[in-house]
């Protein structure tokens, strides 16, 4: 049997008990180390498990599938991804090759920021569709994104933008040069993903939202330490939520009054908040 | 503190060790009994737990915030929620309550249908705005979730559709005259669900989808015998998913191919699949 399970949000013991069960019996376990992060080390994970944990990137679950399936009809093969195993897409290929070899295979399902975002206070009900905001570059400033947010503000919706993430990523020139230097992890902040909400609103100029627009910045999630604020896209392009991984949600119109309430609590500035809402979003706004 | 703990989807062994550590060491128990389910028995999560487990219903939360909250400013309070603290709204109310009386609370984030819809194969990041379909009666068939599945296909998004519960209902003799006696629990099933909205689109007529039109019904999501099928409304508006709880997505336009790929496995009949796919959702489709 081939396991996927979900590790949850923040640390060692966000696995659930059954998924503990089948990592302290599995044969083998690998963990996908591509698409997002645990807050830990790999070796507080191996201690937590008395298990090896062998570390799968993206170039081994894409060209050693079989090597990572081998076993797996006569023995458990578990392999752990952070969040819940459906957050991402990348290992798919693994499943759909395990289906093709009749390899049966089994999910543990776990939190992952699309549904923990919950706790800021905004309904997941009125969540439109989620969008990801990658690093711009000079001359790469891809704005789909854009287009997404637009269909949710246009019928009322909340956006959740999930930041890009920059993990095992080489130079140009180390990559020409074939060398496998890979640069430090980055990780976007929600103050440069506002920043770049606002270079592209700009550019595009369509009105989808504006400087004064609400958001809410969420940082660490599920940690003893997460930390939520609320305020305008100008006031979170400035804020600074610490240490990774970081979200952001932007509001819709159709914003519940109770809602409101509830992430008020986290406004940066209570009276700049209450302007903005009463702009935008109140019941007398246009 | 209170701690707010989400149980999972399916059994005892959903909780995260974090929260079973939690809830073994808590002054207090309890079980919010009145959103969902869990596919066990509260004397199962006794059993597992060492500890007495307060089932709270939905009066005992309303009217008896601050007896759940006695104690929390000394001890933990443990407060269990199926799926994600924050998958249902109702106890927000505690939270507040918590939060006047400066008590300090924490989320233990756990899987809810919310997230592990992913386990389908459709991408989370295709999906509008969740809906919830109600029992009709006779004379009572709500239609708002139409407008808002309207708003998502007109985009191109996924629907999860969110299926009905009745746990500790009164019939109307029984509430008229004051007579604390329920009647059994009700779940809707996907094949009432597709029933229903069939009849919507009947009733309202703006072909917002058809008979014809791809869903995805499922059923026990995360436990070992979950079911997934695939097919037309028409077909799921027949099919027998078992056991409670059921959900159902309504497929977008936008689908991916890929997606199409993964769910094909699901289908009731691949061929009426495929028909379906090509007149609506293919390359080919207007």
């Amino acid at each position: 049997m081939l396991y996927f399970i979900g590790l949850g949000l923040s640390n060692e013991k966000d696995i659930t008990v059954a998924g503990l069960e089948i990592v302290k019996n599995a044969s083998r376990v690998y963990l996908e180390a591509y698409t997002s992060i645990l807050m830990i080390e790999t070796e507080k994970l191996e201690e937590f498990y008395g298990r090896p944990v062998i570390v799968a990137d993206r170039e081994m679950v894409e060209s050693s599938a079989d090597e990572i399936l081998a076993g797996s009809d006569t023995s458990d093969i578990a392999f752990l991804v952070v969040g819940d195993p459906y957050g991402a897409t990348t290992h798919t290929d693994l499943l759909l090759r395990a289906r093709e070899l009749g390899i049966p295979t089994r999910n543990i399902h776990n939190a992952s920021i699309m549904n923990a975002i919950g706790a800021c206070g905004l309904q997941l009900y009125n969540f439109g569709q989620t969008v990801s905001m990658v690093f711009f570059l000079d001359n790469w400033k891809p704005s789909s994104y854009y287009d997404r947010i637009k269909e949710n503000r246009e019928i009322g919706l909340h956006t959740l933008v999930l930041l890009d993430i920059k993990v095992k990523e080489q130079s140009l020139e180390n990559m020409a040069r074939g060398r496998k230097i890979y640069e430090p992890p980055r990780y976007m902040t929600v103050a440069q993903c506002c920043q770049q909400m606002l270079e592209t609103e700009e550019e595009r100029g369509e009105k989808v939202y504006t400087p004064k627009s609400l958001a809410v910045g969420v940082s660490r999630l599920g940690s003893e330490d997460q930390k939520i604020v609320a305020g305008t896209l100008e006031q979170l392009a400035e804020a600074d939520l610490g240490k990774p991984l970081h979200s952001v949600v932007l509001l819709g119109k159709r914003v519940h009054e109770l809602e409101i309430d509830f992430i008020r609590e986290f406004a940066i500035d209570k009276d700049i908040f209450n302007a903005a809402y009463e702009a935008e979003y109140g019941e007398h706004s246009t």
